[in-house]
């Protein structure tokens, strides 16, 4: 066990005591789909994903310091963006959160209602991480970027931590990767737990850079913002030091990849046969565990999130 | 506290043993639609719904006498012949399925896969119960009734048996009732652990012979099959057992009705927002809570079951 794994690992478990009084523990679930199969449902998260822990630890962490931030801020379409406005909120911290302009209505209102102040006057996917530098050099605000940041990552590791727990003889660990701060963070936990655990990535194949990047072992971008359902995970590249943990460091074994199709089944399967509404990037490893794409062994699939869009999903379950 | 109560309450806690090795032990779930309550996804149970505690209690029973029997014979149309059939299975007794002919297909077909033998033919919801007598004695196989029935009574006592060991302070209990047997295992469990506890059945209101049966003190039938959204509790009327538990014996507070549009915007809110895809049966105890008809205090909702016909929710769900 390296030094490096040992002292992230330590920042992880000292994570989940910092975040416990207020996120929740999931439970891990057994299904009739496949007895050797173990679910960590993120959906039922506070905040509806994973994204509540990660910012939970890094508010917390800022709330803390001898001189705390005048406040925080942070640019995101969705989950991690209630996620930091619901810790901001409980902290006491003004958060500032930059959402594209033409977001989803229902994620804007829910962070608002979160007590954050919402900017998306001017804002696009593509001009957000320069308006993002603005903003926070106008205010003297500190960010809490969505993954690219160790106390994201530590916090996002806490959900594998439980997992293995509950579940310690696991063989394979499948979760989502977008920018790579739930992946990073689960394998700190798993390789901790056992270096012969596999560890395993799932990205759309519409916007599989994680993929480019794990093959060519160099940050490989998107050329442009991807068309997927799981919308969660179109990030243009990940980041540096989830780069660093999966791929510089070797701690994450492979990255596959899935078709749309493929994720519209994952999520009927869920809603239907796990009777687990999760949002599409939530279903992505069960995706790749029902193609047939993880590696032999008992698996433990992260089910990121659960904040569908109704409409989308009222339509891959009326689909035939 | 009543000997009955405590004779009863005894056999429930004997019967949660004897079926721990076969079910789960379903999780209690906290969500972000209200701090204070608590729910019981029995939609994770075996078979996707609570009536596996039920069968296999009754099952197992039958199976460890010194005589045990050919085979069983029930009549249901959906969650508690997959649950019969699998405890059948697991015990290795033949079971024998009376399902009306016009049931939904992949609930035959569901059944037929776990090994049972499926008679449809000239059944209808109408002569099933004269249909079950005829086989019964022809084929000289014992009866697990869907609700009338001691040891399926106690097996379904283990659900909030649970519930109140995670969650012992809870002021509330609600269920669906439909025959009786959820609703009178969970009072056992619920007075047995705090008399002043408050215990609520919730019916459509398109089938409100249970309430009938409440304000009358004496068991009434629906005229007709009824039509709800809530197909799991179409029975016709309670048992003989369940009356006495619920009604004679005055474990039961009060049975609330809701209507079909409130059962439908339960289905939505459960599936958008607690992330629970149950079928409408296990989302009638959250429409009385959501329509305010719960009496007031910290609640426990018994979320019966979750194999729900995906058209139906498809077409909620979409429904603005």
């Amino acid at each position: 066990m390296t030094e490096f794994l040992n002292d992230h690992f330590e920042q992880v478990r000292q994570a989940a005591e910092r975040i416990s009084p207020h996120i929740r523990r999931t439970p891990t679930l057994c299904t009739d789909l496949d007895p050797t199969l173990r679910l960590k449902p993120e959906c039922f998260q506070i905040t509806g994903s994973f994204k509540a822990r990660g910012a939970f630890n890094a508010v917390l962490t800022l709330a803390a310091a001898a001189h705390p931030p005048p406040g925080v801020i942070t640019v995101s379409s969705g989950n991690h963006a209630q996620a930091v406005a619901l810790a901001a909120k409980t902290v006491g911290l003004p958060a500032v959160i930059l959402i594209p302009f033409d977001a989803n209505p229902a994620k804007v209102a829910a962070t608002k209602a979160l007590g954050a102040e919402v900017i998306q006057q001017g804002i696009t996917f593509a001009n957000r991480e320069q308006r993002l530098r603005e903003v926070m050099a106008e205010r003297n605000l500190v960010l809490v970027h969505p993954f690219d940041d160790w106390d994201v990552i530590h916090g996002q590791g806490t959900a594998a931590l439980e997992l293995l727990r509950d579940e310690p003889d696991l063989d394979v660990i499948a979760a989502p990767v977008g920018g790579g701060g739930l992946l990073s963070g689960s394998t700190i936990s798993a390789k901790h737990h056992r270096p012969g655990i596999n560890v395993v990535g799932v990205e759309p194949a519409a916007a599989a850079d994680a993929y480019r990047s794990w093959k060519s072992r160099s940050i490989q971008s998107l050329e442009a913002s991807p068309t997927t359902l799981a919308d969660g995970v179109r990030t243009m590249s990940i980041g540096v030091r989830n780069f660093e943990v999966m791929f510089a460091r070797g701690l994450v074994d492979e990255i596959v990849t899935v078709s749309e199709d493929e994720i519209a089944g994952a999520v009927k399967v869920a809603w239907s046969r796990l009777h687990l509404a999760v949002e599409p990037t939530g279903a992505l490893p069960l995706a790749a565990y029902l193609t047939g794409k993880l590696p032999a062994g008992r698996a433990g699939l992260i089910l990121s999130g659960g904040n569908a869009n109704l409409g989308t999903v009222a339509t891959l379950l009326g689909r035939r």
